[in-house]
């Protein structure tokens, strides 16, 4: 049954209930509700209940990879029971074949991307890192286009702080972003920073903030697990 | 244990989490920190963990029925876990009789209605119909009095998405109101519509939302079921 | 594995997955981002997937007996599947071991403290009081300091409500403040208020809701459990 549907408008599944879909030609009076642009009559469609650097990040590449566009990007308070956020993602494009092609992309990327998803009893962490952002990132977190992407994320949110803190003191990097349950997060319980620089500072400094992660949320007494394979 | 209680303010509790009580005469200070108009002392409650359109449709039929009034809707992000709402709703009276009669009704038909909210391993979905809307359901999505009305939920968003599609694409229906994770929502991860139209015709948009949306959640992976039995 | 940690940074941990952490001289974009005034080096972080008034009530009584101030109080929407909140507290100091000594009275207090959360399968209650308030609570229930302090909360609302009214029909107590759904909570499924009056007629007023809640809470169908051990 997973991962199998007869309807047109499915394109595919994949972990942390992530679902790709898309619409040839979308009811226009639900185009307009939706703010979506006049030009797009084909729209993909990502969402996850688990999980948003690792799909941003994915649909970014597949935007690249691709002749569509990002129109939106929301993050809904989620997790399926965890402290953290879901994610849902609309695409634009001009045919149905491109943003079809699009999402397929996106999962791929999602398969691999969240392998930097760690999942404990108690908690949760998310990492991602970019040599060069995309629109997708631009348009979630205000990276400049072109610039290395770093993205650091825990809860309980006293963990995603330290690990901030950890990852901000390596040299070469440039704080662009601070995430917190009463600014810029749906309410979650996490600290999330969005960082660029040279290219191997912001990749250091997130390998650094991840292994300082696993110590502290493992002190709450069970290991935080990937949930595919790490990639950073 | 499930469904006994003392206390006179008791009413009685159903699916979903679902209880309903009443004041018989609300303290003065918190009826006014509440918003509650000062001709109402006797207030009736109804809440649930999960659901909302259950709900307030089952408030709309109570309320009809009975020398009440709606007060207020909330819908707090909740569903026990799951992507969606829960929800409180408050009714007023001029009689302690009154709103307690309001509350069992509105227990009666939540039972009813929760036939339509459906839920999977992965996610949920709520579909639910009226051939004429009443005070509750115009409080909260603002559907014209007296109108058919027709609810499409889906979580995660995609699904909620793409069923709402191919509900407004039933000859005339007629949509009113989109609600997303960060608009019209309290950062749930759906999709929801509301619309109207001649009744036959949004009963069927409801019906064919509802059968497409089946082949997705399930494609998820595990099956949407009913909590109690299917009405439309 | 539980309560163990090399990191400098980490301080403990205690029930309703809450850490203790420390940072000794925070980097200055992240403070000048997390709106951490220039005067702390050393900020003191507290903070758990379930619960609210027990964990700012334990930084009230511990930045009282310490050389530190709270900088910041949020409520994330958590309880880890439940409808209420966690919480994310930053204490500032003039040195690391100010710091340090409040977080760990902190985690001291939290443990009395979260004997007065109580879960069920269906919702859960948390009920607070403190004979004198001091800045913490002050920060965020607008409770005068100096004075007592009550503060009674279930979900599902309902229950919060009803509670709620029972609590402020007890002589001498004076409501402060009522948070719900749509206002004053992080769209959590609860009703919470916050009273002062004499301080054995707050007192009073707590378990008098407690008994209610109780019983409400219970006809849901399973025994509401304290986290630790009452303490009021």
């Amino acid at each position: 049954m997973f991962g199998k549907c007869g309807m047109t408008q499915f394109v595919g599944v994949g972990v942390c209930d992530t679902i790709g879909l898309y619409i040839a030609n979308i009811d226009d009076d639900l185009r307009k509700q939706m703010n979506i642009p006049k030009k797009f009559h084909a729209v993909g469609l990502i969402g996850s209940r688990t999980g948003a650097g690792a799909q941003i990040q994915a649909v970014d590449d597949a935007v690249k990879a691709t002749s569509t566009e990002v129109i939106s990007i929301e993050i809904p308070r989620d997790t399926k029971g965890w402290g953290g956020h879901g994610n849902f993602i609309i695409i634009g494009g001009e045919t149905p074949a491109d943003v079809k092609r699009a999402v397929e992309l996106a999962l791929e990327y999602i398969d691999i991307n969240a392998g930097e998803i760690y999942i404990s009893e108690a908690g949760h962490m998310e990492f991602q890192y970019s040599a060069r952002c995309g629109e997708a990132i631009n348009k979630a977190f205000d990276v400049p286009i072109g610039r290395p992407f770093g993205f650091v994320c825990a809860s309980p949110a006293p963990i995603g702080m330290v690990i901030a803190d950890i990852a901000l003191k390596s040299a070469g990097v440039e704080l662009i972003k601070t995430l917190r349950p009463d600014s810029g997060t749906s309410h979650s319980n996490e600290v999330i920073i969005i960082f660029t620089g040279e290219a191997s500072a912001v990749k250091t400094a997130v390998t650094d903030a991840r292994s300082a992660g696993m110590q502290l949320l493992r002190s709450l007494g069970s290991e935080p697990l990937p949930v595919t394979k790490p990639y950073i």
